[in-house]
């Protein structure tokens, strides 16, 4: 017989299919919603019905819109560099850029990067809308590619930047080194070196 | 400008206020459903919708059970022993000790324990449910108190304890002691002292 009932456990195996919420706390979340009050499970239950139906895609960046609007407000905004395109993988690094508030241009988002052992090529990726957007607005003089520094995100960079050989923009990406408040003594060797290539003249 | 659409921004304070769930677990787990197929958040959504409207709370032990039943499968099953009764915290301990298969008996889910700085007290736990239960079945023979080996569980025992003393029913406590695979040398003091203390006669 069922130890849990079927409700409780449906719940619980929902929960467990989410990233990171392992048996254990899948069974704490579905066991906190059953005492908590109705408004909190109602919220979820909303918001999760609400996510797709009111969401969509930005026509211009591909990055994560209301459904009802075409274009999202940074490419709506008249505010902001019409020169600079900003290339990155999924829309958090536009929020965490964002909040840097040191860009002032536009974004791309990629939704992924190239990786061949899950089969993701470039026709997964929104490569094919950056290249009609940047070869429709000539006004585009920089891409920075900010892709992850990671082996995927650096893969895809290199390949943008193969790509991108061929139109007349300057391609930039974001520098490698030592982060901000670390310590150079636990840096590892791969960031080390990177820092020390692309050492600065000190004004 | 608000930077994420609003049904996104919904579902991440949703997910926040579950508990164990940070800004960033929150986020990553609105993005995933974004790009997971349909059934992912529909499954979600509906096993929410279902949980508190088809669960309810066993008349007899107050363990959770279908709504539509008033007695858990537990307490109605016929193949279990009437003569204990195990008083747990939270139906999360029904299943622990379900799991082990060495239980046979009844049990009784407290939904808490006494916790005066979080201003719980002995009302709102279910003990009238079990002091009512104990005195309309005389069958009831021994009351284990399976409450948590903390500050609260012990605090709650030791008060169950002293109320049931009214009754003429054996209290026991489950055993304190070194944990099966655990070793000597990393056992903290108390549990020592308390493995020395119950120390057993070999057979």
């Amino acid at each position: 017989m069922p130890i849990l009932p079927e409700p409780l456990q449906n719940l619980i195996d929902a929960f467990e299919s989410l990233p990171g919420i392992g048996p254990k706390s899948a069974s704490r979340l579905a066991f906190y919603l059953l005492k908590a009050p109705n408004y909190l499970s109602d919220n979820l239950a909303i918001a999760l019905a609400e996510l797709k139906k009111h969401t969509g895609s930005c026509k211009v960046c591909c990055n994560i819109t209301l459904a009802k609007q075409e274009v999202c407000d940074i490419c709506a905004s008249s505010q902001r560099d019409d020169g600079v395109v900003c290339v990155v993988e999924e829309p958090l690094d536009v929020l965490a850029l964002e909040r840097t508030g040191g860009f002032n241009g536009r974004y791309h988002v990629l939704h992924g990067v190239l990786s061949p052992i899950e089969g993701i090529g470039p026709e997964d990726l929104k490569i094919r809308e950056l290249f009609e957007r940047l070869k429709a607005h000539p006004a585009i003089k920089e891409v920075i590619l900010a892709t992850n520094p990671s082996m995927e995100g650096d893969a895809t960079a290199l390949y943008l930047q193969r790509q991108l050989g061929v139109l007349p923009v300057r391609v930039t990406r974001l520098a490698r080194g030592l982060p901000v408040g670390s310590d150079l003594e636990y840096a590892d060797t791969n960031t080390l070196l990177r820092a020390l290539a692309g050492r600065q003249e000190l004004d």
